[in-house]
This record gives C-alpha cells, structure tokens and sequence, in this order.
C-alpha cells in the first residue's frame, strides 16, 4: 500500500484546503525531503486559475520551492544523504508534507539558517542568475532595472546585483515605503511608479543596460524606451498583458534584445546548470549575510489560502511562505 | 582650394546625376580610397527618401561599401599602403571617385578577385557574422532560417552558414527561380512564401534555431512561432512594417530573443571587431572561393538611378553594384 501525507489540496472555486494524498515516489536521481517551509510563487496564483499546468511528471501539487530535510536518497545520487538540511527548486509539490526532487536542484542550507529563509531562496536566486546574469549577461558596473522592486524577485535582485558590481540599481515599486525597502536593501535609485514616470526617471539616470520585467503590457514600449544601446529586457511574467503593439524600430537602431524565460519548463540539467552558478556566484554571499532572503510574512499550512490572497493583493514586501513551525 | 571628384548626387524628386563635390579628407585613422565599384544596399534607398539619414561626421553622399586601391594613407595608420587593392564598409560615401575610411574597415582584396566581386562584400559579410553569428550565436549543427534568402545578404548568409557548418539551412523567397538560386549556393530548404507557409514548413523541419529577417509585420509573430525552444530571431530592416501587434507568451515559454540591430550607427571599434571576426572566421573562405560574391547585374555609375530602381523592384539575385569598368 502508498504511504500517504498531507497536502494543501486546490478544487475548483473553492477554498485551499489540507488534505490526504499519495507520498510521492524517489526516483533513482531523486531525494525525497520531509518539508518544513514553502515559499509562494505568483506562479502557484496562475497554476490555481489553470493557467499554468505543471509539466509533465511533475506533481500537480502547487509550490515550486521548499526546504526539509532529507529522508530518502534514490540509488544513483552520491551526492546528499539522509537528514541534510536542504532546500530545493521544484517543479511541482511544494505545498506538501513530503517531495520527491531532482539532486541537482538541492543546495545544502548554511549553518544557523532558518527552514523558512532557506525556503524563500531557491526559487528567486535560480529566476535572478537564469534571467539577469546567464540571460542578459549583466557586467559589472552596467545600469540595472528592476520592476517589483520589492517582490520575492525583486528584493533578490537588488541583493544579488549589489553583491556582483552592479554600477547603478533601479527599481520601481508602488508606494513610498516600498521604495525605502528597496533603498536599505541596495537600490540606488527606487522610483514610486504611481508618481513618477520610471522611463524618464531611468532616462535621466542614463539608461538602463538590463531591465527585469514582470509587468508587460504597456511596459514592454516603456523598456524598450528606457534601454540603453545594446540593453537586454527580461520578462519572467506578463502579469498586466502578453498581447502588446510595439514599434520595434528602436529594438533594431539601438540593438536591444527582447526576450524571456521561465525556469519550471527547463530541462533538469538546464536546471542543475543554474543552480551550479548560484552555488558558485552568489551562494558565498548567502553564507556571510551579505544576501538575505526578505521575508514579508509566514503562514501556517492550513492558511494557504489567506497566504495565497496576501500574495494575490501584492501588499507584501519579499517573500510569503508557508511553515510547519507555525502550524 | 579643395579638391574635387564626380559623386552621384541625390535632390530632392529628382533623378540622380553625376556632379562634382569636394573630395574628402584623409584623416589621420583613415585611408583614402580611389574607388572602382560600389554596392547597393536597400538602406541607400530609405536614405534617399530621407528616413536614414547617415551618422554624425558621415559623408551625405549614398553608399556603404566600395571596393578601389589606396590613394592617400592617414599619418597614424600602418597596416595599409598607397596602391593596396582594398574593399570597405563605409558609414557613406561609396556612390563617389574617392571615399575616406577608418583603417579597420578595410579587407584586401585576394588576389585574382574583380573590383566588382570584391565590392560585394564587406556589408554583406559585415552584417551576417554581426547578426547571425555575433548577436545570435548560431552554434554548429544548428537550423537557420534567412528570409528573402536570394538578397544580398541571403546569398551571403546561405554560403557563410553552410562553411560554418549549419545543420539545416532554410531561406524563404518569392519565386522558384530565386528558390532554385539559393538551394544552388548550399539551402538545404528553399520555401516558396507565395506558395506555402513559412512556419509550416519551418515547424515540419523541426523548427529554427537561428531567424534573420528583413520583413517585419507580421512576419515577427510568425517567426516566433517558427522558431525552437531557446531559438533567437534578429531583424535587419522591417520592410514591411515596424509597428506590430505581438502575443508575447510564447517568446517567454520558448525563452527566444528577439533583436535587431544595425550596422552604420555603431562605433568605429565594433565595425573593426567585426571586421576582424569576419576576417578570421570566414575570408579564408573567400581566398578558397567557398563564399564568393553573387553579383545580379553591375551598372555604370552614370546609371545610379536606374540600379537603385532595379533594387527596388526586387527581381534580382545577389548584389546590385556601380562600377567604373562598366562606365
């Protein structure tokens, strides 16, 4: 007979709720992890609408990230054993008593961090190194920008930047206070959108080499504004419109690229290659403090739901997670 | 007093004439070249309407290459000597007796080869390795999609990408007989636009990793749908439109990159890059006669206007050039 655990289940139009499911199998390349945190992804909000359908194999459980500890290691992995504290990037299952993960997309939880910071990693170093670093190929002392300044991967960015050499970071935000977030974190420039225009602001400041943008719709025409010659735009989610009119005169005289990513999709070695990167550029800073996970708010497993609608409003300020220490 | 020379002169609704103007200076980085032919390119035509007019400290006359000997040597230059037999990408001025150019846009012309061959050349060989190469990174094994494959560029991307050693080379063009022309130069898949869809026939080929275009419209859409997982898509000039309606979801889920970019506008520094690239790449190619220039019809300089009109119509094959041989 399956072992069982428990599992925030989603129906359709109704609320989150704990249930009982299968405990998932570990593969021969895989760990299986008993969890102690969740972090919430906007991605997980889309998943509930039936949006975004988890891969094939994947488990149709919400949440892409999580930390635990090892309670099963697959015959061919060497590299981790029973009882390492962890956290991981998943493809699926976060919100779960027990996930079974690929061992290349693990990264052991330094020293005398918590369960719940090392919850909220995963998911936005892999997005930031994927996107601003491996993608738009940042080089030190170039212009960032940054939307959602003070989103999960915004509040991530900031760090990861600071910590690289970036010459200039910016963001914009929706409220004062997010912008003074964004500055104590490492902003240089934190533009309040609801009264400023970001273009002219960014313009002012010289133009931006990368923009990281989760926004599209209209932002798409303002970034490609906004962008220096040769400037590299990022979009990890179309959260205003994917349906845009562009004139694209100026992406060809100013030799812009437009693109895009998800980290999901990606094939288990693309994702191992990235979690090598951060390991290798970024996770030394983890280590010493000088990248923090941001923590807005931690809920209870039984409270997913209220979790999902603080993340759906957007009041937050980092990451929203999900805990068994609050249970 | 100024010297003088015979340059094609462009006024405004008139047909273009012969006239003399000042010969230019030679500055000190530059080399002064006689000139013995000149290729068109389509930019000259939109540059004769008025809608690209040439960089700051460029000449005003038409024209972006030329091929000649060396008349005048700049006091810092030391790689070139009076009487070299030179080809050129010029930022203006090729439509003319005498251009000055910077020193690192020059490639001596290998021996046995024709003023005119030589002509054909440096843009065409300059903006493939820039896009297809440089800005797209085309690795090798991979597909390549060129549209309006039997242009200048077409003809020269078709060779450069089969010596490089592309997977699978597909062009679209608008007849057979172009069809025919371009499978002769090395096209694996030669698409017919006016008798089969592109995209259809691009996906059956298992999609395309590397898209240059020069269309625009509606071909930027169709091209993100012809292209593979990672693919990137670059544009040269937006023939048929730059302002676009585009859905944008799958540039993100297929994590393409869309660009442009040009060549004119940029520093003297990165036009010697891709000299140097193109020299060291691919002009072995051109001494073996791997790449050879396609020529489609060669006038005298008095009959300026009725080459670019020939352009314009768009019936040939390869390059249009002006030629002193011919005069």
């Amino acid at each position: 007979m399956h072992k069982t655990m428990m599992a925030v289940i989603a129906e359709t139009d109704q609320p989150l709720k704990l249930g009982e499911v299968p405990r998932p199998d570990c593969g021969p390349e895989e760990v299986l992890i008993e969890i102690q945190a969740s972090g919430l992804n906007r991605a997980d909000l889309v998943q509930r609408q039936g949006f975004y359908p988890p891969p094939a194999g994947a488990s149709d459980i919400m949440g892409l990230e999580c930390s635990g500890v090892i309670a099963e290691v697959g015959s061919a992995v060497r590299e981790w054993q029973v009882g390492d504290r962890v956290c991981a990037l998943l493809a699926g299952g976060g919100y779960a008593e027990y996930t079974a993960v690929h061992h290349g997309s693990l990264f052991a939880i330094p020293d005398g961090m918590s369960f719940e910071e090392a919850a909220a990693l995963p998911e936005v170093m892999m997005t930031v190194w994927a996107n601003i670093f491996d993608r738009c190929a940042l080089r030190p002392g170039e212009t960032l920008l940054v939307h959602g300044g003070t989103s999960g991967i915004g509040t991530m960015a900031i760090q990861m930047a600071k910590y690289f050499g970036a010459g200039k970071i910016i963001i914009s935000a929706g409220s004062d206070e997010k912008c003074a977030a964004a500055t104590a974190l490492g902003a240089d420039v934190a533009i309040n959108y609801r009264e400023a225009d970001f273009v002219e602001v960014v313009q002012a400041e010289g133009g931006a080499d990368v923009i990281l943008d989760m926004v599209g719709a209209d932002y798409v025409q303002r970034n490609i504004t906004a962008a220096k010659i040769g400037g590299r735009i990022c979009n990890i989610a179309y959260m205003s419109g994917h349906k845009v009119e562009l004139n694209l005169m100026p992406l060809m005289r100013k030799r812009l690229i437009l693109t895009g990513t998800t980290l999901r999709a990606r094939p288990i070695e693309d994702k191992q290659r990235i979690r090598d990167a951060v390991l290798a550029g970024f996770w030394g800073g983890v280590k010493t403090g000088a990248i923090k996970p941001v923590i807005d708010t931690v809920y209870p497993y039984d409270q997913a739901d209220a979790a999902q609608a603080h993340l759906s409003n957007g009041g937050h300020i980092g990451k929203i997670l999900l805990s068994r220490a609050q249970s």
